[in-house]
């Protein structure tokens, strides 16, 4: 996306962003899940659903993702490419199966392993605090478009 | 990459994927990266290089992921997509933009900004201990193919 040795590609305005960031967050369906506690970090893949609040997720019980965040609920998100980013801060709480939202969950059955039926599962909600928007080291710059929670423009 | 209802993708062999993975690593240029320490988790897509041994990247000193990697090494690495991975968990090493060897500077220039005549850069060094390859849950199942730092095939 840069242009190097020729005219700089233009940064978008934030309200591109913070429009580009909705898109993301609405019309994908996978992003990176990364969690950490006093043992390390941790990285993961995994299909979400997004209800224009929260980002709802699902892994292992037993996996290192869950067992980090019920050491430490601050996770951060990526979504897209590495050179077209959604990055997202906030913090994750765990759902046990039986407490989801029926409407949540069919979402959510749409696009991964529905954990209703597969034993071992539980959900992720994870709540955006922080949300930056950039796709190239000319867009660092003013990539903040959500802030403690509220989107900022 | 999966199907569902239908019938299922068949798993590649562990031969194929060291393979793709040692692909991946030469032809991609772009990785996520997660590292973390007792103030939570951190990620950033990030430019490498490979040189057949090590990740060679490049952050800023005082960015949280140098932060991170001075309080705790251990860090782990994701090339591709999220339904077609290589996850690679390893250590890093800070390098003094002083101290890198011109050969991987050089690489490193032509695929990312050159810390060498950028201020505040230095360079990562990451070496795998384990790889992971899979691209889809079907292939869960016999996706590592490097362990304790030796390719396992």
């Amino acid at each position: 996306v840069e242009t190097y040795g020729t005219v700089p590609a233009r940064p978008r305005t934030a309200t591109k962003r913070r429009e580009h960031a909705l898109a993301q967050l609405a019309t994908q369906h996978e992003l990176w899940l990364a969690t950490g506690s006093e043992t390390g970090p941790h990285m993961i893949p995994v299909c979400y659903v997004w209800d224009g609040q929260h980002i709802t997720m699902s892994t292992f019980e037993d996996s290192p993702t869950t067992t980090n965040i019920r050491a430490n609920r601050t996770a951060r998100v990526a979504i897209g490419h590495p050179d077209d980013v959604t990055m997202i801060d906030g913090s994750v709480t765990p759902i046990p199966v039986a407490e989801i939202e029926p409407d949540v969950a069919d979402a959510y059955a749409r696009v991964s392993h529905d954990p209703r039926v597969m034993p071992g599962l539980v959900y992720l909600r994870f709540t955006p605090r922080r949300v930056q928007v950039w796709n190239g080291f000319h867009e660092f710059t003013n990539r903040t478009v959500m802030r403690n929670g509220r989107w900022s423009v």
